[in-house]
């Protein structure tokens, strides 16, 4: 455990989707905020994280790999080997975040209406996205949820019954209220 | 194997990532053109993919899935459980193609010469972007390189030694090539 750092920006969405799947495994990470990152990220973006001499970037890498190779602790957040079509949902809602649901941040109102509506139709047939279970796929929003529902799209968000009671669900988890405190210590140490 | 079927359009990307990727597994698929995708995919995007009685969409996903669950035949493309480490590197570059090269694409040309200049770094370094091994991470390239390549943009790539290499490497593989016969075909066909 010891090895594990993690450099980023605790207003950076990215940041913070790696620091929720940390908690949710319960490991503790040390931060490096002021380090250069361009050695770590050639891209020169939060977040890049270091295990002993593996250097990673891109949070949703970062996460993947946090899950695989501390499968036994905290959160469970994906499947195992073996359980290939159990995992291939999990992926297809990673991607479905990544490539419809995040862009939509800075999207219009009617294309994210569109998706919502999509999500309203899975969560009415499944707890979570990939299943029975919170995972990984479910992870990944986090951090965007926690910023849409301060604007004004958390209107669209209520009207959608199962969405919101996903929504509700997720960001009342440990993992993501421990992130909202370390904002809030932050944002006082700022102030 | 006959359980395959691809609902997509050959002249979709995100269908020629998923081709591409049965043609190294060595798998063959059922093409359903003429279908309506919406029950398959929500998202009413191609390509969607089905196994039996799982349906997939969402190209990325539908290529993890194929190369974890056909690991045996054809090329390997990923890395088994018990390598975290190297199957990490290969899950950063897939993150990368996704986040910083695929939305490339249709970005600015000066965005576009910062990020090939970390692709000329990385594969200075190695032959394929996850190591020494063709992987997903370098397939998921091939259907955006094979577009670009027919623009201005090719002179970008031309001037990155090593980056050039790469690029005409991955897309003289026989999946690849594979591929183009298909389209052409299709073409010959249409008109």
């Amino acid at each position: 455990m010891a090895g594990l750092k993690l450099h980023g920006c605790i207003w950076s969405t990215a940041t913070l989707r790696v620091v929720a799947c940390l908690n949710e495994k319960g490991l503790e990470c040390n931060e490096h905020k002021k380090e250069p990152f361009i050695s770590l990220n050639p891209f020169g973006l939060v977040p890049a994280f270091e295990d002993g001499d593996l250097k990673l970037f891109e949070s949703r890498a970062i996460t993947k790999y946090i899950a695989h190779e501390y499968a036994e602790g905290g959160t469970k957040l994906i499947y195992d080997e073996g359980k290939g079509k159990k995992m291939a949902m999990v992926t297809v809602w990673m991607e479905a975040e990544a490539h419809q649901f995040d862009p939509l941040g800075l999207g219009t109102k009617t294309k994210l209406a569109k998706v919502l509506d999509v999500y309203e139709a899975r969560l009415s047939q499944s707890k979570y996205l990939a299943g029975d279970e919170f995972t990984l796929a479910d992870l990944h929003h986090m951090p965007n949820l926690h910023y849409l529902v301060t604007t004004p799209i958390k209107q669209l968000f209520e009207s959608r019954h199962h969405f919101w009671a996903w929504c509700i669900n997720i960001m009342a988890r440990p993992s993501w209220l421990k992130v909202i405190e370390m904002q809030k210590k932050e944002f006082s140490a700022d102030s």
